[in-house]
């Protein structure tokens, strides 16, 4: 299992991903899935993975190495997309790839093709678009009216979303939303695990303002997780008993 | 779609339903899925379900009409059981008896049978427990460790359970977390709504101390939606920013 949340706000873009990958809870490992094409200025990419770890590696390939388009001939990657929008194209088309090679054989032994991506960004002088890359290589994007996309173990955080998120809201406030988001899912969900990926894009730079590792025992989250705790806790305490009574 | 929760703690049982049901997002009705079976001072028993309401209605008919004993050849109804044990098995083989008569037609027209239950109550001199029956008539029972089961759209409304529940609370704070976990429940899933049943059921009481039915606009759960979303914005405002740097 995964979960990962992007925020497309005002300022800027919000990325954050799990590290955990799981076949079966007795295989337990450490996979990287929230990844950063950057030339700082030109371009910033961050792509999150979620679904079967080796269709996102191999996605993950293509993109690096480069899928032939198919009305141009050319070969591209995602370090040469000239948009967003053609990104997220790129990405769709390199997830029919490896259903086109894989699907039959996956099949055969009964594995569901399930991958999805988180595809966020700003190129050139472009719009920072934030969009959601589906198992069939279509895509939806993040709007004003709903500025987070999840994939993965996504229920356990949405509450928290879509009570506190706001276009116009303070970009470290929205990572802040996000670990906490994070943290609600870790604790429903074994297969969500620490280490967490962060990437924050400010609009108009071009470049990942901030990219960072949340470890375990990291004491910022550690810190968040337990004030977020004890106010739950002391709210939930404020508010008066129900006064409610059997109808006679 | 449903939410159903059943909190079982020292003090008693709390036990809460939302009533939507729908056939597709344009097929939306009001049916109530908690039912008490009571004879106050010797048996309370509350039953909620989730999943398909003609399997769901047929069970419940089957527990009041009575269901042969394939043991005894006696008919049996729930407010016959002797135990709740006996009770959580009656209703498993209600269950298992729908998938009989109707699994292979419904198969036919690939409809999955999918019906669970939670029951909780006390029976006489026995324990007060709470047990969830899955479709295929087994059952789990909660414990001191897990003292909440959850039928349906459990995901949305399990971190605040997870946080807040524990087995030595009062009965009405639970009341409480649990109008909270349906209020989360209710924001992010469309096919759970208002009105909501309740049930109290003290301990040794063998009655139910509350049942009632929230309707749209109750004023003690509207203001405890407010109170719980404005706690939260000042919860997350309260905790500071975090202060990761991109490692150099």
């Amino acid at each position: 299992m995964t979960y990962c949340v992007g925020l497309l706000l005002n300022d800027g873009l919000v990325m954050i991903a799990d590290t955990r990958t799981n076949a079966g809870v007795d295989n337990i490992a450490v996979f990287r899935k929230l990844h950063i094409f950057s030339k700082p200025g030109e371009r910033v990419i961050a792509l999150a993975s979620a679904g079967n770890l080796s269709h996102a590696q191999t996605v993950l390939s293509l993109l690096n190495e480069g899928l032939e388009n198919p009305e141009t001939g050319k070969m591209e990657t995602l370090m040469q997309a000239e948009s967003m929008f053609q990104a997220a194209q790129l990405v769709g088309r390199a997830v029919r790839h490896v259903f086109k090679t894989d699907g039959e054989a996956l099949e055969k032994q009964n594995v569901h093709f399930d991958v999805s991506f988180l595809l966020g960004g700003q190129i050139d002088k472009g719009s920072l678009r934030l969009f959601m890359v589906y198992a069939a290589g279509n895509f939806i994007e993040a709007s004003l009216e709903t500025p987070f996309l999840q994939i993965g173990e996504h229920k356990y955080g949405k509450p928290i979303l879509d009570r506190a998120v706001f276009y116009q809201m303070d970009l470290y406030d929205a990572l802040k939303i996000g670990l906490i988001s994070v943290d609600s899912t870790l604790r429903s969900n074994l297969a969500v695990g620490l280490p967490l990926d962060i990437a924050v894009i400010r609009r108009g730079t071009n470049t990942a303002e901030l990219s960072y590792r949340v470890e375990q025992g990291d004491a910022y989250f550690n810190d968040l997780r337990t004030r977020w705790s004890e106010a739950l806790r002391a709210t939930h305490q404020s508010i008066p008993p129900p006064p409610y009574k059997t109808a006679k």
